[in-house]
Formats: structure tokens, C-alpha cells, sequence
């Protein structure tokens, strides 16, 4: 067997969008990874450091998310053959946006598309939830979902995963502030409240389908009304300096509800305008900025492609 | 002031459809009660028996969801005349069909058509909202919304209502079958679990978000799938002799999902024909027949024109 080689591309991704906690996530047009699989004669996975690149992700086989991706994968197919993976990481992990699941999502497609593409991209999912369950201690789909097949997904169950692809309205932008720290997923779910009441459940249901109606109906304003969350942003908020700050001056400047993206700290917001979302990120750099930390702003659309091969 | 009468009909009402306990509910073509309004110079409200009927509703002017709901609009007009309204009741309360509602509805929008519609449909929520609160102690307006509006209504949030008519699959129908005994809501409310935890907020929202884009993109296997409640089925199914044999008559004869309405009995499936919503009906007869309790079924569309003045 000849060296075959290959370089793709994986997107970021928002989950727990707003009510969606651990049920919705949706892919945004900036890349999270770039990955180079190379398959070799001699048997064994080999994660790789990037050079010039800070290597915050694991080595380990057993927890890098790509590398326990690609061993589910070889083993279904029983190949015994050596793949190199290099990650060049364009996000740093602990951002909120999907780090984890981007490698757990590229190897497999990457390693699919340089044997021949033996899979569907839905066959994929289960091997990229494998792998982002390496970094996460379990199956959480609201990243690996929309970063595999893009788009804005609901994760009704996971086992077996039933995701349901949302319509998305084609003027529907996003702006992306991420203040450069990392958080540890492990460590913001523990401080989410445990028990919750029955007017709770009634209140984060009844967001939560108010907001896939809105996405559907392309109804702006009933997005707006329905981004309101009783789980994640009550707890975590307190780990990101200047949270609430933050989100008044997205809001005033007009998106359509701003929240939390996954475990944070990278926050969020929607609009119906590139223009909009360029002037909703000056709004939020501007007083994220006097928290004295490093900001990077992101303004797109969404994602609808999936990880791509690159030229 | 001449004497005037108009003679009204208003709809049953399926609430907590599955996963959406408390904040979905629709309406079918089945008709809840009729009632005739008269407009008498000699000011006061009052709620007169209906002959031929057994009348199981309160003729109390404070518990009366007619009364009211009349009360609270007189009172906001500035109205002092005499109302009498007779109502004949075509469904035992204490069905889950939404009989108070339905008085609660019908009364202000009769009253409205006798004055020559002061209101829109959207101001009578808010008495039809007072009306309910009468009976139910606090404000729901998962049976009112339907039986007034018609249709399939998601409840974000009651205060103040923000309701969304969702788009109905024009072949969605309904069988109900409604044991011939009476639940009181208020009980029904107190054998429900108070305390959830953080998975079971992330599977019932998961499950309602997944039946408002199963709901909209018609797609029948997905509201089948969704079907799932975490809050009322389990604790008041014990109410209900037979339920789960009833439920697992329903879907073996290819119900698309099959559960409580609002607080029982009434036990209603959704189906995708007319035809196959009479077989489910006659599956769900012959189980519940076995317990030796009167049956009444019911086969009918989504109603879509909310309360009727009747010829």
C-alpha cells in the first residue's frame, strides 16, 4: 500500500442553543480544525503534534477525541493498517465551541473519504460520538451532530441518536465572541443545578418548542421571545467575566436573544444581517474588551456543508 | 332594549399532547356544549339549567367559567346589563376534553357577537383566560387557546400569553375514546411528581421540541416518536383503568402516538385517516369495553374555526 494522504476541514459548532440544552446545536462557517490523515502499511494510530501550532489537545490515544474516532472505525472494519493524524487546532479547546467534537468529526470523515467512502455520513455518527465521548465521559451529540452534516440539529434521544435537520432561515447570522480562556466541560456541568421543578420543565419545554417553531415559521421575533434558559446560563454565566454585560449590549444592539454556546466561555447571538451581526460583535467586543482579556469576534452564517476535503 | 339571543357552539380541546404537558393543546371537531346567551335590560349574570341536560357544571357565579369570563367583560366595558346564559353541556366534565374551557370561551364570544364585536378574538382570550382560572384556580390556557382560536397551539408562556398556531397536517386526525367517569383537574394536579432532574428537563423538552417540528414538517413517524411524557402519563395513568392496554391497542392498530388528554380520562391517538382513525377507535373500544365502563369514541379532524354561532 501506497502513503495516501488527505487535509479537511471541520467547523465550529453552538450548542445548547439557548432552551436546546444538551438538544440542539448548529455549525457555523468558521473552521474549528484542519486535519491531515495519512494511512500507512504499518498498523498503529499516531495523533501528532502540529508544528506551529500549541498542542492543547491530548495525545493520548485514549482520550484524543480523533484517535478514539478512527480505532472504532478500523476495528468495525477490521483493517489493520496505520493512520497519522495532525491536528492544527484553529480554536483553542474549552472554548464552548465544539473543539472536541471537530476532531471527533474529522478523522472519521477524513479516514472514510481516503478508504472510499465504505460509510454514509450517518454510519459516521457513530463513530464521531464515540470519540467526543472520550473527552466528555458520554454521548453528546449537540456538537458532533451539526459539525458532521451541518445545519441546525435537534437531538431528540441518543441512543439510538434521532436527530431531526431544522430548515434554517437563510438570512439567519451569527455572532461569536470568544474570550480566550477554556473552561472544562466536566467542570460546567457540575455546577448545574441538579433538581428542577414542574413549572420548570414546563417553562424550558415550552421555550424550547417555541424556539424550533420560530427557526421553522422564520419568525425572528418569536426566536427572540423563546431564548431563554433555566440550565445552562444561570450557572455558568458566573464563569464568564462580564456575561451579563455582554449580552444587554448584544441585545441593544439588536440580535435576536444571545447566550452561552455549550460550556462556554465563547458567547453567542443572532440576527437576520450580516450587518447586524458585524455590529452586534462590535457591541459585545466593545465591553468584553474592558474585561482587560483577549477577545476574537466571529460573525457568520450557518454552516450547511459539514467538514470538507481542502484543495 | 330589545331582548337578544345567539346560540353558540364551542369545541372539545386535547391539551398536554404527549410531551407538551401544559404548554400544547388542539382542538377537534367534537362539540363540547352548546350555549345560548341572552341580553336582558335588568343587569346581572345568570346561569340557568338546561333542560333535557344533566348539568354537572357549578350555577355558582364565582366557580362558573361562563359567568366569569361574562363578568370580567361586562366589568371592562363598563356594561351594566343583564346576561342569562343556558348551556348544554354534550361532554360530562371532568372528561380531559376541556369542558370548562369550552364555557369559558363560548360566553365571551357569544357575548361579543351580541354587541357587535367590540373585541378580537385575541382581546377574548383574556376573558375566556379569567373564566378558566375559575375553575382550574390558576391561568391555563392550553384547552382555552385551542377552543377559541381552533387548531394546533403552542403556549410559550401565559403571562402575558404568547401562544403560536402551528400549521396542521391536513391529514392529522384524532380518535379519543372517553370513559364515561369524571377526573377533577385539581387532583389530577396533586399525584403529579414535583421534582425533576436535569435529565428529565432534557427529555421532555428534547420529546416536545421534536413533535412542533414533527407537527411542521408533517412528518407522522417523528410525532410518533415524540410522543413521550415524563409528567402526566405516568402518575395519572393509574387513574385510568386499563390504560396501558387501551395504549397498546391504539398503537398496534397504528396510532402515531397515543396518550392522556389534558387530566383524563379521555385517552386520545393521532393517525393519518379517517379510516385508520376508526380502526384505532374500534381497538381502543373493545380493550376499555372489558372493564365494564360506558365508552364514548370519538373520530375527527383538527378543528380549525374555534367556537360557531349556531342557525
Amino acid at each position: 500500500m501506497k502513503s495516501m494522504s488527505i487535509k479537511v476541514s471541520a467547523f465550529a459548532t453552538v450548542s445548547n442553543v439557548g432552551p436546546g440544552f444538551d438538544i440542539m446545536g448548529f455549525a457555523v462557517d468558521v473552521e474549528a480544525e484542519e486535519m491531515i490523515v495519512n494511512l500507512k502499511e504499518k498498523p498503529g494510530i499516531k495523533i501528532l503534534k502540529s508544528l506551529g501550532n500549541k498542542n492543547q489537545y491530548p495525545l493520548n490515544l485514549e482520550k484524543n477525541t480523533a484517535a478514539v474516532a478512527v480505532k472504532k472505525m478500523l476495528s468495525f472494519l477490521g483493517l489493520n493498517i496505520g493512520v497519522e493524524v495532525r491536528i492544527k487546532k484553529k480554536i483553542v479547546p474549552g472554548s464552548g465551541l465544539g473543539s472536541s467534537a471537530a476532531s471527533a468529526v474529522a478523522a472519521p470523515f477524513a479516514l472514510n473519504e481516503l478508504l472510499g467512502r465504505p460509510f454514509t455520513k450517518k454510519d459516521l455518527l457513530l463513530f464521531a460520538l464515540e470519540g467526543e465521548a472520550a473527552a466528555s465521559g458520554s454521548f453528546h451529540a449537540d456538537n458532533v451532530a451539526p459539525c458532521l452534516f451541518g445545519g441546525f440539529v435537534l437531538i431528540r434521544e441518543y441512543n439510538p441518536p434521532d436527530l431531526i435537520n431544522l430548515p434554517v432561515p437563510k438570512n439567519l447570522y451569527c455572532t461569536i465572541i470568544h474570550p480566550q480562556f477554556s473552561i472544562k466541560t466536566s467542570e460546567a456541568r457540575k455546577i448545574l443545578r441538579k433538581e428542577y421543578s414542574l413549572k420548570d420543565v414546563t417553562v424550558q419545554s415550552g421555550n424550547s418548542s417555541a424556539l424550533i417553531a420560530g427557526i421553522m415559521k422564520r419568525d425572528f421575533e418569536l426566536v427572540k421571545r423563546s431564548m431563554n434558559d433555566l440550565i445552562s446560563e444561570p450557572a455558568r454565566s458566573k464563569l464568564i467575566p462580564g456575561f451579563y454585560e455582554i449580552k444587554e449590549a448584544a441585545l441593544n444592539a439588536g440580535a435576536y436573544g444571545c447566550t452561552i454556546s455549550g460550556s462556554g466561555p465563547a458567547i453567542f447571538a443572532l440576527s437576520d444581517s450580516e450587518r447586524n451581526a458585524r455590529i452586534i460583535g462590535h457591541a459585545m467586543k466593545k465591553v468584553s474588551d474592558a474585561y482587560k482579556r483577549k477577545n476574537i469576534v466571529y460573525v457568520s452564517k450557518i454552516n450547511l456543508s459539514g467538514p470538507v476535503v481542502k484543495g
